[in-house]
């Protein structure tokens, strides 16, 4: 193992404890509620997004402290809509995070109350985050969280995907709902703690483009994942979205056209990251996450010209 | 119709306004979400509790328009809270506010993320309505906030009451309950505008006190009505605690025993209401409240002398 990624993992670890420790218990809990809010607090995800928004949070200088309590606030909303998004009503998923779903322990009411535990903690904890900025820095912020995550955005999307059956199967509609589903909480974390942290509109405008990029492009990784990898590999419920006719680039535009989208959506992405680069040289953690997607790239178009089992439509 | 109740029509108007039009609907919804969140917004209840935020926001010289956002947010916290409630993994009602349930016309998933978009929109204007207030007064009021509504909280009397059927159907048990689901609220609704107000801590204490003891009592004659009246009366399914094994003081210590401990909540409420009033009495318009509460428990035990359906255990 090598430094970097020694030091990699005494991050994951330690974004695992914030996450874990982000939301105290009471004594005296209900202790089905009290198991349920372990189970989900112990089982973190990769918290690649946590890790994100404390690295912008710092390249724009934002406290230590701050950024900790902004990154957890994220990782528990986007943890809080998988758990609305498993549920037997929406996705009816069995496995997340390489565990059972919440609700196929402790039921679906027990699965909804830790989601609004998780809530309710995130808002808390974001507007903590931005008690110490400027007044109009924290009012654009949180103005910005409120659109992101609501009827404009993550709900958007989710109200959508429930729907996606009497929706055109194209290109157009997978991706304005993953807009709202995956691009939405994307967008936050990498461009809420730049906001948090003062960064001027041109800023915000290109770190908007990477996201809109990024996002897109991870929810297509995603896809691809779904058609050709179990649930061995993923962690959660395999090849649910042919199963489920929910939407998945693969499946709008074919494999080769998905692939396509998704080095275009890359490239994209890289012409708003050179300028945010020279602009701001501290955002310069973000050229190996975009080495990361196109590793990931890589890899999934292997696996789909070892594959004969999907053809183009 | 008297001047006072013609003024208390209007009053109600102008929050059944507040409430229809406090989230704006982008264009472009998805227009099953964008009908089911107008289905709620249209369908306010009684609005007794935007009332008495608004009522002592102004007794504590809150700006109005700030008053008014509170009012709405935290009525949207309560219509939230309802729809999760109403849910068949939970009580599975079938009727609210006199219509059919969210969850009955639009689905499980529909219900679902109209509530969230409510939730959403309750913190956004929360955090909004105490933005003009001391750094210490909004963030004492941002922490009750987040205690109320949380894991010690109204989800506190959420998990109990899922698991109602495994705990002693006593009275402890019942207001245990009934102060996690019933009383956070009110007591959000009493005390949130005054801690944003700037009130002291005696004056916090006492209100708290008045709010737990009202919150009770109001709880109380919630369960006597479930007993009582018919779906025609309540607006909702009636006679569900009974069907569902669901708390209710009068199954918990029988009907002279709730109406006994009624009376007692309401005298004991009144020494704090006395404290109240002689420290500020721009707040005399509780007195008013008081004046109703004890209407309905007149209301309410005349019923019970009518019936001979019940009787003590």
């Amino acid at each position: 193992m090598d430094i970097e990624s020694i030091a990699d993992k005494r991050e994951i670890n330690a974004f695992a404890e914030g996450f874990r420790h982000g939301l105290p218990l009471p004594a005296g809990m209900d202790p089905h509620f009290e198991e349920s809010l372990r189970h989900v607090l112990d089982t973190p995800g990769s918290l690649v997004r946590p890790r994100i928004v404390f690295q912008v949070a710092t390249a724009y200088a934002v406290a230590d402290s701050c950024a900790k309590q902004l990154a957890i606030a994220l990782e528990y909303f986007h943890t809080a809509s998988l758990l609305f998004d498993d549920l037997p009503c929406m996705d009816d998923a069995a496995q997340r995070r390489g565990a059972p779903c919440a609700h196929v322990v402790y039921g679906e009411a027990g699965a909804i109350l830790t989601a609004l535990a998780l809530i309710n903690r995130a808002y808390a904890l974001s507007w903590r985050a931005l008690a110490g900025c400027a007044g109009q820095v924290q009012s654009g912020a949180l103005d910005y969280l409120e659109q992101r995550l609501g009827v404009g955005g993550l709900l958007y999307g989710q109200s959508l995907d429930l729907h996606y059956a009497t929706l055109p199967h194209d290109r157009e509609t997978t991706e304005r709902i993953a807009c709202g589903k995956t691009v939405s909480l994307i967008r936050l974390s990498l461009v809420l703690p730049a906001i948090a942290g003062g960064a001027n509109a041109r800023e915000i405008q290109l770190l908007e483009r990477v996201a809109m990029c990024w996002g897109l492009s991870y929810q297509i990784v995603d896809d691809l994942k779904d058609v050709f990898q179990g649930a061995a590999e993923t962690g959660k419920t395999g090849a649910r979205d042919l199963l489920l006719d929910r939407p998945n680039m693969a499946f709008a535009v074919g494999i080769p056209g998905a692939v396509k989208r998704l080095t275009h959506l890359i490239r994209l992405g890289d012409r708003s990251l050179k300028c945010v680069l020279a602009t701001r040289p501290a955002l310069g953690f973000l050229a190996k996450l975009r080495t990361d997607l196109e590793d990931e790239l890589v890899r999934v178009t292997q696996n789909a010209c070892a594959t004969t089992m999907w053809e183009q439509p």
